[in-house]
C-alpha cells in the first residue's frame, strides 16, 4: 500500500494504517492524507501549493469525499462576503423583512439572534445584491450626537409601520448554565449519552459559525481599505471543531497574497517599484499594521468597544468586543502556525465524532474546576488540554487514532481511561510528542512539557506552573475514581426533573473533594473525605510503579 | 447698474464701483462678484450651492472670463488624480523614461525636481493610464529590511541599463537666499522693478503648485480608503496666490460630501440605515478621523516622517514632513472658514498683480526682521499681515481696491504709504474691519485687533502681544523713512555684480537700526543712530496728531 509505506519512510508516523478495516477506510484515508500533508507542509516553506506534490494519489479527484479544511474555510468566507448584519426591532414581521430585502436580490439564508438587541444575518445570492442594498441605505440623521461617516455592512432596520408582529425567532448563541447542564446530564441513561448531550449543548452551530465568518469579513473590509488583497480568517476554537458556543473569536490577517514577487525584474532597461515604508523587522511591520487597524476599529467600527492594542506581546494583537455579535475578538497577523494547528485539530476531530466529544467533555470538566480559564495565566490552556487528549488517544494500545473500530468498542471507557492516563503520567520526566505519538525525555525543566507539533523547539504549555499541574493531576485521580463509582450504579432520579441526582459525568462537574484543589470554591480543603485520601495513596503507589516501567 | 446697487443694499460694500473706468471693467466685475459671493456665502449655511442664487446675472454664462477659484481648484485636483510621483536616478535618459512610461498612456505633462534625490511628476491623459502603470509596478525585494505592503502612486524607477545620460533637468522649488535677493534687487532700476523681481523670485510656480495638489491627492487616497467620497484640498498660501516657494502645505479633509442626507426616509414601511459610531460632538468626529489618518500616514505613508497628531488644538491637525516633495504638511478637517479666507485672498490677489506684489514684499520684509515667523507665537501671522495690507489698500483715498487705474498711478508710492499707514495707525483704540473697509472701536483689549471676515466675533491676531506690535510699528516707521531716502538717490553700483550697493527695497531687508527692534540680531540696540532717534520723535508727534483727527 503506497500511502502506508510512504508515511513510514518519510516521517515517523503515529498511525498504524495496516490495521484498518475496510469499513470507513475511504474516509479515514482522506483524513489521514490531510493530516500527513499538514505535518509535511509545516516542515517546508511552501504556502498552500499542496496540489503540486501529487504523491498521495488516493486523495486526488475524489469529489465525493468530505470537504477539506481549506475548502470549508473558503466556502464560509465566500458566504460571509455576500452577507450583511442588520439590527432589527424584535416586533418586525419576518415576512415583510424578507420581502423588503429581496428587492436587492435572492436571499440564500437568513437567521435572527439576540445580542444587545435582535440582529439578522442575511446571505444574498451574490455580492452585487449587497452593493445594491448598501446603496439604498441612508446615513442616520441624529440631532444631539455626531457620527463618524464610515459605511460598513452593519445596518439598522427602521420600522415606520404601526402594528405589532410576533417576536422574531432567535437562534440561541450561548451555552446552557453549568447547573442546568448537570441536571440535563443526570437524566441521561449512559455516560456515552451524557458525553453526547454535553457536546450537543456546547458545540458551535451552523449559525454561530456563519456569524464568526461574517465578523471576520466585516473586519476584512477595514483592513482591505489599505491592503486590497488581504484576507482575515478565523482560527482556533471558532473553526477547529472544538469551539464552545460563546468562545472568543481569534482571527488572523493574511497579507501573504500581497507580497507576491511575481513580476520579473528585467535584466536591462527600466522598471518601476512601489515605494514602501521600510522597517527593520517583519514583527515591526505586523505591529504597524495592527496599530492602524486597531485605531480604525476603535474610531470607526460601529459596535466595536474596549479596543486594546497589545503590540508588544510575542504575537502582537488587537483585542476588542464586537457588540453586534457578542464576540470577544483577537486579531493577529501572519499567524500561520496557529492556522496549521487549527487544521490539525480539525482533522483529528473529523476522524470520529467521539474525538470531539471527548475533547468537549474534558474541556468542560477542566473549566468547571478552574483547570483552564478564560484569562491567561499559569494554568493549562485549552489548546494544551486538547493536545493532551489527542496524545492520550494515540497512546492507547491499540491506538484510538486512527482506528475507528477500536474507538467504537471503547466509547464509555475512554473518559475514565483519560483520567487514569494523566493521573499516572510521569510529567516530571517526560514530554508529550504528538508528532510521534509517544512521550520522550523533557528537554527543559518546565512542569508540563508538550512539544509544539509545528515549531518543535517550543513548549505549548510553558506557562503552566507546578501547582497548576498538581491540581490537574489530583483532579484526574478524583475524576477517574468518581467515574468508576458511577459505572456500578444505576441512575435513579429522586424527585422531579429538577432534582435528578447527579451521576456519572455529572458528578465530575460538581465541586471537587480533593485536598488542595480549589475548584469551584466554597468547600474547605480539610473536608476531604477518607475515601479520597485512600484513593490518592493508591494512585500514588500505582504511579511509582508506572515510572519504573517507563524509564 | 444692478450689481452696484445690490452690493450697496445687501451689505456695506468697500468697493466704489461707480468709479470704474471701462478699461478692465469686465474682469473686475467678475472678480468682485466672486468676492461678494464669498462674503455672502460665509454668512449663510449653504455648501457650494452658489449657482442657485442667480442674482449676479453678469457673471453667469461667461465662459471667456478667468476661471473661478473653485474651477481652478477642481482642474488642479483632476490633474493630480491623473498624476504619479516617481523617484528617479539622476543619470536616467529623459527620452527613455518618457518612452517607458508612455506604454501606459499619453503623458500630458511632466517635470523633474530635486528633494532628497530626483523626482518626476508625470500627468497622464486619464486615470486608467495610472491604473495600468500601477499594475506593472513590482513590490521591492529587500533582503535586510521588511516593508509595509501599502501601494500608492509614489514609485521608484529602477535603471538596469549601463551607460550614463546627462542629469535630468530639474525645476527649482525653493526661493533664493536673502543675501542673493538683496543683490538682485539692488541691480534693478526702480522700486517698482524691485518689487516685481522679489515677487518673481518668491511666488509659487506652475510646477510647485501641481506638486502641492499631487501631495493632497496622495493623502486623499489614504483617507478615501475609509471615506470614498472625501476630498483633500490645499488651502492658505499654497493656493491663495500669496504663497512663497517652500511654504507649508496646509490641507483640509472635506467630508461634507458624505453626510448627504439625500435619501428620503419613508413615512411607512421599512428602511435601512448604516450603523455608525456616534460621538458627542463634531469636534470628536474630526479628532477620530485625523487620529486614524495620522496613524496611517505614520505607519504606511512612504516618505512621510515626523508625524505629529495635534488633536487638542482649537483646530485639530496632523503634521508631518513629506520627504518626496519636501513639504511640511498640516492636515485639518472640515475647515471651511479657512477655505473661504483662502478664496477671499485669492480674489483680492486676482484684482491686479500688484496687490500680490505688495503682499509678497511686505511679507518678505516682515520675515526678514522677525516680525513673522515659521513657528507659532506672539508675533503677527502671515494671514494677519496680508489682511493689514488689504485694509491699507481699502483705506486709500480713493481706495486702491478695486480701482485699477488708481493702482496703476500709485505703483511706487504704495510701499512707502503702507509703512506710513501702519506707523501711524491708532492700534491702541481701533480694530481693522475688511468687511467694511474701515477701522472701528476695538471690542476687546488685544494689542492688535483684526476682525475675522468670516467669523466676525473672532480676532485673527489675538496671539499678538504688545511688544511684537511695537516692533512692527517701529519697523514700519524706519522702513518708510528708508524708502523716502532711497527715492531721492540714483542707484549706483560700487564694484562688480556681487557688491552692488543696496538701495530702495534692498535697504529694507538689511538689519534694522531701530532701538528695541531685534531684527536679524548682531546689532546692539544702543548703536541706533541720531537720525533714527529724530525720525522716531518726528513720527511720534505725527502719530499723536493723527489720533486726534481719527477720533
Amino acid at each position: 500500500m503506497r500511502f502506508s509505506s510512504l508515511a513510514r519512510t518519510t516521517m515517523a508516523s503515529p498511525f498504524t494504517v495496516h490495521r484498518l478495516h475496510m469499513r470507513g477506510r475511504h474516509r479515514l484515508v482522506n483524513c489521514l492524507n490531510s493530516v500527513q500533508r499538514t505535518f509535511r507542509r509545516s516542515a517546508g516553506t511552501e504556502r498552500g501549493a499542496v496540489q503540486t506534490e501529487g504523491t498521495l494519489g488516493e486523495d486526488s479527484g475524489e469529489k465525493d469525499g468530505p470537504k477539506s479544511f481549506y475548502e470549508l474555510m473558503a466556502d464560509r468566507q465566500e458566504q460571509a462576503e455576500k452577507s450583511v448584519l442588520i439590527s432589527c426591532q424584535s416586533r418586525t414581521s419576518e415576512k415583510k423583512f424578507l420581502n423588503f430585502l429581496s428587492k436587492h436580490g435572492d436571499i440564500k439564508k437568513h437567521f435572527f439572534y439576540e445580542s444587545y438587541g435582535v440582529y439578522a444575518v442575511v446571505e444574498f445570492a451574490c455580492r452585487d445584491n449587497v452593493v445594491s442594498l448598501l446603496e439604498s441605505a441612508a446615513i442616520p440623521s441624529v440631532s444631539h450626537e455626531s457620527m463618524v461617516p464610515f459605511k460598513s455592512r452593519l445596518l439598522s432596520l427602521r420600522n415606520h409601520s404601526s402594528g405589532e408582529s410576533p417576536s422574531l425567532p432567535c437562534q440561541p448563541q450561548t451555552t446552557v448554565p453549568i447547573n442546568e447542564l448537570i441536571q440535563r446530564l443526570s437524566r441521561e441513561e449512559s455516560v456515552d449519552e451524557q458525553i453526547s448531550s454535553l457536546t450537543e449543548a456546547y458545540q458551535l452551530r451552523e449559525e454561530n459559525s456563519r456569524l464568526r465568518f461574517l465578523v471576520c469579513s466585516l473586519l476584512k473590509d477595514i483592513a482591505a481599505a489599505y491592503f486590497p488583497e488581504c484576507t482575515i480568517k478565523p482560527f482556533g476554537s471558532s473553526v477547529n471543531g472544538f469551539g464552545k458556543l460563546g468562545c472568543d473569536l481569534d482571527m488572523f490577517l493574511d497579507l501573504d497574497t500581497i507580497s507576491g514577487k511575481n513580476l520579473k525584474t528585467p535584466k536591462s532597461g527600466l522598471s518601476l517599484e512601489y515605494q514602501m515604508k521600510r522597517t527593520n523587522s517583519e514583527r515591526h511591520v505586523t505591529q504597524s499594521i495592527l496599530s492602524v487597524i486597531g485605531e480604525c476599529v476603535d474610531h470607526f467600527g460601529p459596535g466595536c468597544v474596549g479596543v486594546q492594542k497589545i503590540l508588544n506581546a510575542r504575537c502582537p494583537l488587537v483585542r476588542f468586543a464586537h457588540q453586534p455579535s457578542g464576540f470577544q475578538c483577537d486579531l493577529t497577523a501572519n499567524n500561520r502556525v496557529a492556522m496549521k494547528s487549527t487544521e490539525l485539530l480539525y482533522l483529528y476531530g473529523e476522524l470520529d465524532p467521539r474525538v470531539r466529544s471527548l475533547v468537549f467533555t474534558i474541556r468542560c470538566w477542566a473549566r468547571t474546576h478552574g483547570i483552564t480559564s478564560s484569562i491567561p495565566g499559569a494554568w493549562i490552556s485549552n489548546f494544551s488540554l486538547t493536545v493532551m487528549v489527542l496524545f492520550f488517544l494515540q497512546k492507547r494500545s491499540p491506538p484510538i487514532i486512527p482506528t475507528l473500530d477500536c474507538l467504537r468498542d471503547l466509547a464509555e471507557q475512554l473518559l475514565t481511561d483519560f483520567f487514569e492516563f494523566y493521573a499516572t503520567f510521569p510529567f516530571s520526566r517526560m514530554s508529550l510528542n504528538i508528532r510521534k505519538g509517544k512521550e520522550q525525555n523533557k528537554p527543559e525543566v518546565a512542569p508540563l512539557h508538550i512539544q509544539n507539533p509545528f515549531e518543535t523547539s517550543l513548549n505549548v504549555s510553558k506557562n503552566v506552573n507546578s501547582s497548576q499541574l498538581d491540581r490537574f493531576v489530583a483532579l484526574c485521580q478524583e475524576s477517574a475514581w468518581l467515574l468508576q463509582q458511577s459505572e456500578t450504579r444505576t441512575p435513579t432520579g429522586v424527585g422531579g426533573k429538577h432534582t435528578t441526582k447527579p451521576w456519572g459525568l455529572a458528578t465530575l462537574l460538581l465541586p471537587s473533594q480533593v485536598a488542595g484543589v480549589k475548584g469551584r470554591k466554597k468547600r474547605k480543603p480539610h473536608h476531604a473525605s477518607e475515601r479520597i485520601k485512600s484513593l490518592l495513596e493508591s494512585l500514588k503507589s500505582k504511579n511509582d510503579g508506572k515510572k519504573n516501567s517507563d524509564s
